[in-house]
């Protein structure tokens, strides 16, 4: 089967022009079809300050009201989305920016109300993603530039978490392709060491298990290990977390922690 | 030739939803191939100025200096073009928000700096019009929205005059469709008659001409009217100026004024 890579960053490096750029130049020359999907940095946070919306949280979970969303979908969808697209196409590489919405590329479910309303924010389902338009579009050359945006079906827009998003493409993507999912963020793995930032080579769900039991794993490793592993046992050929600077070894199955 | 409608959308109606919502509706059930090319309305304005982003004027000229790109990349190409995108989903019509740095589909020139230096501008030419992809798009079934938006090709976005983009791409379109070029916006056509908004029902470049000389035709109207004319002298088969809500009628060669 042909390869395909989805490759997900997000956090500082959306914010870090000079490394954002670094990351894109390797990500350009990978000649493999690929898909793109970037979560926000810290200036959607900072436009929305100016413009008076303020974050809501509730319970500690962030709420996406109708300002947030407007937000998300004009900085995420629109200023981010297209300087990574024209920057890849100064590097040679043909991409497209798609939300969710386009081509009715993953509709997802606005979240149902129990204890907390999260406002517009989409579950996607790997059922939904519409793998025919994406391998289409692969097949015309062309490289998958996706901010965390879907939409419900109804006319509006959703915010979805990148990492889930990620984990179910490459999911759906794997009865076409031999899909290859790699997490980006600062580190440059799992961790198994703060101090000394020594990572965990391989995790299998069994041992994941004992180091979150213990303590060793925690906090926003939890749902990124979920979708991981979710990913992992549903066709995904390999999926890997690793540090931004390291793509070019990641692509190679080298460094970060390999997810078994 | 198979039809294809390339239609053009701007000013008030951005902003008044209800209004959009009607137009959508009537742009979703056309049955042919169709691309809506929409322009901004007030609300990049208002949120500019919540920015602090001042628009930069130069003898009366509009000026696009960074803080402006990335506003209008933002505005018309995240939150205006998902939410049009998102509705038209809603209303059946598989549609596609595509700038013109997405899949190359539209690379400008950065217009040159004499006396003026209009900062991030593109210049369009029908040759750098991706046609190939657009009608492949077609083929899937998809309608294209698309922003004003171009790129350099050079890593930057870039501020582009909608009217001249939808008729780039209605003239590059016109090899391969019989296309129609629709411009819609507030008035019932080419006025003759300010007072009774009386119209032309059909305007040559002769008689267009002299109603320019004696005052009859004049401001706005005159770029507009040279868009229109060079896509009727460049292969689109039929180019028609008209209201919003007269679009049911204008994709039937009725209502509004005729370019010959």
């Amino acid at each position: 089967m042909k390869e395909l890579f989805v490759i997900k960053i997000g956090g500082s490096i959306i914010d870090e022009t000079p490394a954002l750029d670094d990351f894109l130049t390797v990500f350009a020359a990978i000649k493999a079809p690929k898909i793109l999907i970037h979560g926000g940095g810290k200036i959607a946070t900072q436009i929305g300050e100016k413009l008076g919306i303020e974050q809501k949280m509730v319970d500690g979970r962030r709420i996406t009201d109708e300002a947030t969303l407007d937000l998300v979908t004009m900085v995420y969808g629109g200023l981010l989305n297209k300087q990574i697209v024209s920057l890849l196409q100064a590097k040679g590489c043909n991409s497209i920016g798609l939300t969710g919405a386009d081509g009715n590329l993953l509709k997802a479910l606005k979240r149902p109300i129990n204890e907390i309303n999260y406002g517009f924010v989409g579950d996607v389902d790997k059922s939904n993603v519409n793998t025919e338009l994406i391998e289409s579009l692969i097949d015309q050359g062309l490289s998958l530039v996706m901010p965390a945006l879907t939409h419900d079906g109804h006319g509006h827009m959703l915010n979805t978490n990148a990492d889930t998003m990620a984990s179910i493409i490459a999911q759906a993507m794997s009865l076409k392709f031999g899909t290859k999912l790699i997490y980006c963020f600062e580190q440059p793995g799992v961790l198994m060491d703060m101090k000394n930032k020594k990572v965990f080579d391989r995790l299998n769900l069994k041992n994941t298990d004992q180091y979150i039991n213990n303590g060793v794993i925690h906090s926003g490793m939890l749902p990124k290990l979920k979708n991981a592993f979710e990913a992992k046992s549903n066709g995904v050929e390999s999926v890997r977390i690793g540090a931004f600077n390291d793509l070019n070894e990641l692509i190679k199955d080298k460094q970060g922690t390999e997810i078994l």
